[in-house]
């Protein structure tokens, strides 16, 4: 572990002890020392959350009402059906979905309101039915982001940073404690997920710089590419971007148009930084670009070819995957209705993306009639005694004794 | 944290970063330190393996091959079908499941073979379709998790503890990284998952002490209650039973049986320990039982009343759930077919047990056609400015003034 690692886990451990100690008391503290704002009270109230309305324009407000439509959609059709097998007769088993009750959605600050981001955990939250969504976000909060949180119900904490998630982790006087933690951050927000990850709180994903890899072959439209590659490389400066291809031309008119297109963002400085992350690949036929591709396990994968429907079903590592040369990542960050919270930093090889199921978790039940017991109940007891455990054993034969002094015929 | 929540942290990243650093070599060291045992190598050879059955009798063999059709039917039902929908016209998303690639099954040893956790953790990986199946048990290694594991295709190695743990996370030599790790253990083992999943790499659950809770009306048989409550006892002196009637003479009853039956297990001393963290309790009404299992949020949950199904969509908080006087816990331990890998310790709040699903994860896609992505570029558009991300904003545009300069007729 680097000795910068091991700072900030400390300090963030620090700050978890102390929110865990104190509880609001911390919060308030914490937050004047690193978001320099004196806060009263850590929730917003409704009325202030409900009059923000006023503040976000009517197109930004139709672009959220189109945005939102779409991402249900997209989760609705996920929800699960639960099911019901009789295994052996006389024995039900099932396995039926229960929403997660309260859900903490941290919505990160800084230059620009992350409404999609509130949008994201949101929609699947109320999709799935949680009963309570409690987003935590830095202040100042943005009249946008409480207008989102309106719209889903949510209760909105005016805090930030690892004292947001410990709080939501271990609860305080005023924050409630929650079954799970979602949501994106900075440094010590991943930090402080992990640690609570660590104490049993489940948490959606690991989260690490965002990524893209575009792969493509000679059908590919270059300015496309360079637009998509700066549209992920302006996200933060430690993001990265890939392209993969099988044609050297490509490459070069791509690395040609992102330099031209790079000059009139307002970003240019934090794409500037990532490209500094970022490559180009030859490869020699798409079967190779999809080795490396599963290999890279990227966040976003663009799949610029001649026929990506062909390859899709060999993509295995990638959290969300853009088919053809007019799927472009931003639909996908915004409304196409697939979520964009997505396993980064290779970690697709092992996590999913939120997605409905992120909200939801299992209970299985069974239910044996007499003779459903009869059925299994030496393939129990063999196994009992083989791992020694006499009471399990009982527990079959104390019944079917029962059973047969009752007479068989009346109970079977 | 206490000292001994501490010391034990310490100890475990200790070893954790041991085995990182020097592989094979410490997980020898520790092996020979914590089992006593020199191994040369640390993976079973598939001949070994293979000759276990030999040393497997009969009606064990019968037993294990009745469990797996039954554990393997209940899970083959739960294979997800993925889903794909037009979120608009033009605009499909798709959610499809790929197995995870490499799994760590862990399988505690001590003083009997625990074959069953073999059995459920291997067949639904295999269901799945996990291609590569790793078990980590320590030495000396009973022939009869040898033979599950051939039965499985299971590459077995014959480490244990911390060590096992962080060798599959990590990888080792001869032990390869897996992508998730599943599996029951002490403390060390437990403490060694929970810092892993800290590292991001996933889980099956948090594990903690068994328990089972036992609801109850007048209609109950005391000697299966207690014949229940003792079979989770005598799993380790930490278990917890409990049992919550509205009938004082069934609890009365039951205490007595229990005091009946204790009498002749094997295991005795271990149930009687385990009943000293146990308690029983009188409620009013069935609803109420039902408020406080939600509560306490169990891992096992018998409903020994008269009309469980009128109740069970109720329960939100359990593991797995056992309805009625004849679905005695150690059938769900076993064979009824529901997975016995289950969230302990509160944890079913925000856990589920080990499911299909558990082996699985999710990849969305998304294909647009050009009037598919004039439909929301207006959407994107407005919520990429209001993010302030331009390139986000460019990337739908140059599509869009690509479809204009080609003649909208000819491509939308």
């Amino acid at each position: 572990m680097s000795r910068i690692q091991r700072l900030k886990e400390g300090r963030v451990r620090e700050i978890i002890e102390l929110v865990k100690a104190e509880g609001d008391r911390a919060v308030k503290f914490l937050t004047k020392k690193f978001d320099g704002i004196d806060i009263e009270q850590t929730e917003i109230n409704k009325e202030v959350s409900g009059s923000s309305s006023n503040q976000v324009n009517r197109q930004l407000k139709d672009a959220i009402a189109a945005a939102v439509i779409n991402i249900e959609r997209f989760h609705v059709a996920q929800l699960p059906k639960g099911i019901e097998v009789d295994t052996v007769p006389g024995v039900r088993c099932k396995l039926v979905y229960r929403p997660l009750k309260r859900v903490g959605l941290y919505v990160p600050g800084g230059t620009a309101p992350l409404i999609s981001t509130a949008l994201m955990l949101g929609i699947p939250a109320r999709v799935a039915g949680c009963s309570e969504l409690i987003v935590c976000t830095p202040p100042p909060v943005n009249p946008a982001i409480l207008y989102v949180s309106s719209l889903l119900n949510a209760r909105v904490f005016r805090i930030g940073g690892a004292q947001a998630i410990a709080a939501m982790a271990f609860g305080t006087q005023t924050i409630p404690q929650v079954n799970k933690i979602f949501g994106p951050g900075n440094a010590y927000v991943t930090e402080a997920k992990m640690q609570i990850a660590a104490a049993g709180i489940p948490i959606d994903i690991p989260a690490g710089p965002s990524e893209l890899l575009v792969i493509s072959d000679e059908t590919a439209i270059p300015k496309f590419i360079a637009a998509d590659l700066l549209s992920q490389a302006e996200h933060c400066p430690d993001s990265q971007v890939v392209l993969i291809s099988t044609s050297t031309a490509i490459i070069n008119e791509t690395l040609n148009e992102i330099n031209i297109q790079m000059e009139k963002l307002s970003r240019k400085l934090t794409a500037q930084k990532s490209l500094g992350n970022s490559f180009a690949i030859k490869v020699d036929s798409i079967p190779r670009v999809i080795e490396i591709s599963n290999t890279y396990a990227p966040e976003h994968l663009i799949m610029a070819i001649e026929n990506p429907n062909e390859f899709e079903n060999e993509i295995v590592n990638a959290g969300s995957v853009f088919l053809g040369n007019f799927t472009p990542e931003s639909v996908g960050d915004y409304a196409s209705g697939t979520n964009h919270t997505l396993p980064t930093s290779g970690f697709a090889k092992s996590w999913s993306g939120v997605s409905l199921n992120s909200f939801l978790k299992t209970i299985t039940l069974q239910e044996l009639t007499p003779s459903g017991l009869y059925n299994i109940s030496s393939t129990v007891t063999t196994l009992a005694n083989a791992e020694r455990l006499d009471a399990h054993a009982n527990a079959i034969s104390i019944r079917l004794n029962y059973i047969n002094n009752r007479s068989k015929n009346e109970i079977l």
